[in-house]
């Protein structure tokens, strides 16, 4: 097969392939880490060839980027669903931070957390790639979401991208740390409910417009 | 030598040896991860017997605890000297903020805390104890701080606790996604400081006295 042959999608509904590919690629990253996560284990739990695989993702980490960049685009539709139906700002910030917390207490996402602080010390370029191709991307349609609230007068907002942050890490905080410490057990939905409601009330009094 | 001897710590200097252990098991986890440390390992590295060890410490998850909670106790320590230096609130926050964040930034603890995430699946009991023993420790602190500048009339605080996890959440946050994705250049301690000004500003302008 010539090189060109390898890199070019396959014809024939290449974008179910695409999608058979991921999936399978996020139960054996989850199943086997990154390191031991193969291509051939990939491809075979994708009922695919290596060679169509290829075709898809260079390498291991352009897949694995690709795969988070996945996860992250279902938060982002998310996001777009809630701005079209909070037109609010504060309400929109609550309906979005409960949305998140969901996300992130699924215990394939703790797996998947675990799986990559755990390994980012031997490989480094899995965290860079995680945040890049996921985390920041996130972060910066919630700026955009916040900088569009500014432009319609409800917030006095000098920097979106320094408020995103922080109402992201008051999201994602209490999550973790219960996470750690729950043995296994779900979450607590009502604690978590209130957390993300005092997360969007901080946010929006402090760049309240004056 | 009776289970009695053995629960007592040594009359000579115990808590110098107490020292010894717990500086030598922070070496000892950090190079070998939890399930790798063995009690052994510890007890050459300080230079004590492992009778000694456990004179001090039931068992490893103990000595781990103690470890964690004295770790804690130099930040809890760091609070004290604040709230003593800074009257106002605002200012106070701010300043615990920095100095939580170059903890939090410290090459070891990125590598601690990697370690207990990364083990965390395996051991569960770890994330609990380093949650228990450390963590929790602080934000009571931290929120005993808020309650007090309430009580001074600084602020309007129904939840002291509530309202120290969403700044502990907002002080980690950046510092975790920032070390994730730095492949091991040290955090840019500008961009830092500046979301410890807007962290504890947050804070107090959204629980202001009305």
């Amino acid at each position: 097969m010539t090189e060109t042959a390898v890199m070019t999608p396959a014809p024939l509904r290449p974008s179910k392939k695409r999608e058979q590919i991921l999936q399978s690629a996020r139960g054996v990253f989850l199943d086997h880490g990154y390191e031991g996560a193969s291509m051939d284990a990939i491809a075979a739990e994708a009922q695919v060839s290596k060679a169509t695989v290829y075709a898809h993702f260079a390498d291991k980490q352009a897949l694995f980027a690709e795969m988070v960049a996945e996860y992250c685009r279902e938060q982002q539709a998310a996001l777009a669903e809630i701005e079209a139906e909070h037109p609010r700002v504060q309400e929109g910030l609550e309906r979005l931070a409960r949305v998140m917390m969901r996300y992130l207490a699924a215990p394939n996402a703790l797996r998947f957390g675990r799986m990559i602080v755990g390994e980012s010390a031997r490989f480094p370029e899995l965290g860079r790639t995680f945040v890049d191709s996921g985390f920041l991307a996130l972060q910066a349609d919630i700026a955009g979401f916040l900088g569009r609230a500014a432009e319609r007068g409800e917030l006095d907002l000098p920097d979106p991208a320094l408020a995103a942050e922080l109402f992201v890490s008051m999201v994602r905080g209490p999550v973790q740390f219960r996470s750690l410490r729950a043995l296994g057990a779900p979450p607590d939905d009502t604690a978590l409910d209130r957390i993300a409601s005092e997360a969007a009330r901080l946010l929006v009094t402090a760049y309240a417009r004056k």
